[in-house]
């Protein structure tokens, strides 16, 4: 079974979580030996979308190449963990006709839930404010998945948790053996997402 | 042996037969049940650099961002084929230290020889006449590698012969077992690459 590829695409707002999910996860398929690597937003883009900026149509592009990226993994049998924003549906439906073995969840929170537990400098204030502009979920597009494989709800649940719900749709999809959690201690996670600001007023770890 | 990820190489101006030999042996490497895929001109332009020029920054852009594609598919035991001109030295050089697993060939022929036998629309002379700009070895620069595994003088050999070279050095390097030609028939190679100019004026397929 391990020998069978497949792509988990966490989509959903800053903050919300989705690199803290993938982190685990990507510790819990090395600890079962499996082939995996993990796509995140500054390995991405330092390497693959360095002068793409925010607008709709470089969102996209950035999208489409690290599904093209994910698909050449995927189909080579890894499991490839991918977690960009991702705002537009039709983007991340193009990298699910792309893929096929596509996973897709929703990590669910609202912008007034993280604005008000998740943002300790404050950048979604800012962006409620106006004083940051082109920011997902405020002044910038959202399209929240119609049928994700998973949603989560991270603000009612604890990574643990989370981590757990993935795990168990993963067997129930038949690309994992056992949901047991394996991973213990340090490597469970690096902490919340740090946000910051880019130069240009975006969210530097957006992607 | 087969789960030793490689990563060939070819390094050569726009027309010496790069992507002749890539593809011959793309199809020897699937024909010997490996994972193996090849990164050629047209999809990396489509799916990784649409946007980058032809300026030295663009190109050595181009050239890590394949290398980083390249990277990742190695490390999970593919045999990746990269045929991008790839004209200067430094470039090629931190992706060979990123990679390890890195087998440099030199696709050699000269401007004057491609021109006289394998530009049937003229394009290396008109670059040479200057009515185009930018072209990698007649006014932009092209680096041949000081110490590549293999240099192919394609227009001494066959295509046949060029494949059996670098077949022998796989497997001297340890990456095959077998250097024994197993492909035979039309997916030898799909023919002489068809150079074509660009709106801007710079060759397509060149990446």
């Amino acid at each position: 079974m391990s020998d069978r590829g497949f792509t988990v695409w966490f989509t959903g707002l800053s903050g919300a979580g989705k690199s803290t999910v993938a982190e685990m996860l990507f510790h819990e398929l090395q600890a079962r030996g499996m082939k995996t690597e993990i796509l995140d937003g500054d390995v991405v883009r330092q390497n693959l979308s360095k002068g793409l900026g925010f607008s709709k149509e470089d969102r996209d592009l950035n999208i489409l190449r690290i599904g093209f990226v994910a698909d050449l993994l995927t189909r080579n049998g890894v499991a490839t963990i991918c977690c960009p924003i991702s705002p537009y549906r039709e983007a991340r439906d193009a990298v699910r006709a792309q893929i096929g073995d596509f996973v897709e969840i929703h990590v669910h929170a609202t912008v007034e839930e993280i604005a008000a537990h998740r943002d300790p400098k404050g950048l979604y204030k800012k962006a409620l404010a106006g004083e940051i502009t082109g920011f997902t979920g405020v002044d910038d597009p959202y399209e929240a998945p119609e049928h994700p494989e998973l949603v989560l709800n991270t603000l009612e649940e604890t990574p643990q948790e989370s981590l757990q719900h993935v795990l168990t749709t993963l067997v129930k999809l038949g690309y994992l053996d056992s949901a047991e959690q394996l991973v213990e201690g340090d490597r469970l996670h690096s902490g919340m997402t740090d946000l910051r600001v880019h130069e240009t007023g975006h969210v530097v770890n957006e992607s």
